[in-house]
């Protein structure tokens, strides 16, 4: 089963477009919980609500050598049938680009990856040679710095338009995906215009107070699928006390429930 | 002393602008050598030689949970008076990038690490705080692709000359650069144009065919300065036997003579 049969799937079942960010933060978890163990009894809480789980390398990277057993530990958590998506946002030439997509799809072993485009289409081509693996690739990003460069004006439109139309044109085995951020409803819309089919990573609701409502609204295509919403701090760090796994499990309920109440009207 | 002094020290003691990058490719390398091996061996061979190495961090990071301990001693074979450049690539969200930038300048220690602007400033921000640090900002890169977004023609230029004048404005601690690629002469020199100062990286020269003349006439500064001229593979892998070192110390000799020919003619 590819990426995009796996999501498709995962969503059915949890009835969910609701993705959880799995990013540890020492500073903001319950104070003596390991992170295994924290991200461990997220994803038992979680796992019957969420379409994927999308771990942030940055968090892990930063704890030092224990951060590859670390995820490859957290990894191990996620029950088979959840569509894993490793946060990465990796982009170099040719050669480096497959040691990196080496490292995130078969050591890793993640489902998909997110990845950045400004080195263009050699850069990427490594990652959407796996063609079972899902390809993502940030495209308007949720972060106020974004307009410095994906909203520059070109001649046929935005940067970050020109990214989806390239996205199309790269797609040739039916496996990339765009990341764009919940926190820009407006571009959310004309992304899913240039590529009706694509599954959208729309991070940003929650913490980075991205409206949830358009997300959904624009974000998904035409049956009502293929958004993949992604929230972490808001899930995550509900609580910080000993009941953080019930309290992040009631935030993803939560969530989860209101993405589908948005989903009814669309 | 902050990384532009660094480089700068380096490149006059060892009468050099080059920079080896250390991308350690088991493929490659000579049979039965282990990496931190090869590695210093590669060092010790050439430190005389060189104002910079530059451990491409992707390389490392396939080689699983022993990359981190590898990596690690690899920069400790490093002579305290050469600088070290983190090639990562990294740009984020800024909770995010502000881990990459710890697990960079402080869990590895790199002098400088290369990153990606596509996210904008707020993305690169928490690199540029380490203002003794070096923020290598990719600007125009030496792979085909690169010309998928980054020439895109923007009403003042192209994407890669915003790049550029943007990193002048950020540039508040004297503490960014720029990676142009050896494979685009003329962008060089509009790069340099733009930020008269900035220490240049340049990769490119050798196994992707830039041309070095021209990256040494257009990269250097009015003083003959801050261009970083880097090599990996026609260094490293010059000898796949077991004089690999002295073959790679030839290489890196004849590449810093030639450089330092070319650099007579500015």
């Amino acid at each position: 089963m590819n990426f995009v049969e796996k999501l498709l799937k995962a969503a059915r079942t949890n009835k969910s477009l609701l993705c959880i960010g799995l990013d540890p933060d020492p500073q903001l978890m319950p104070a003596g919980v390991g992170i295994v163990e924290f991200n461990r009894a997220i994803i038992e809480a979680t796992s019957d609500l969420v379409c994927a789980y999308k771990p942030n390398l940055a968090f892990y990277e930063t704890l030092g050598a224990e951060g590859f057993d670390v995820l490859k530990d957290t990894i191990a958590c996620i029950p088979e049938s959840i569509p894993t998506i490793g946060d990465a946002k990796r982009g170099d030439i040719g050669n480096t680009a497959r040691m990196y997509a080496k490292s995130l799809f078969e050591m890793f072993g993640f489902d998909a990856a997110t990845v950045n485009p400004l080195m263009g289409f050699d850069s990427l081509e490594p990652f959407i040679e796996y063609r079972d693996r899902g390809v993502l690739i940030l495209c308007r990003t949720s972060n106020p710095g974004s307009a410095d460069l994906q909203d520059q004006l070109l001649s046929s439109g935005s940067m970050y338009e020109l990214i989806a139309e390239l996205a199309r044109q790269w797609n040739k085995y039916g496996n990339i995906g765009l990341v764009v951020g919940a926190t820009y409803p407006e571009e959310i819309s004309r992304v899913r215009a240039i590529c009706p089919d694509m599954p959208l990573l729309i991070p940003g609701v929650g913490a980075q107070s991205g409206d949830l409502a358009s997300a959904v609204r624009y974000g998904v295509d035409a049956k009502g699928q293929k958004a993949i919403i992604s929230s972490s701090r808001q899930v995550i760090y509900a609580s910080k006390g000993k009941d953080f796994a019930e309290a992040a499990r009631e935030a993803a309920l939560k969530l989860r429930d209101e993405i589908n109440r948005y989903l009814e009207d669309v």
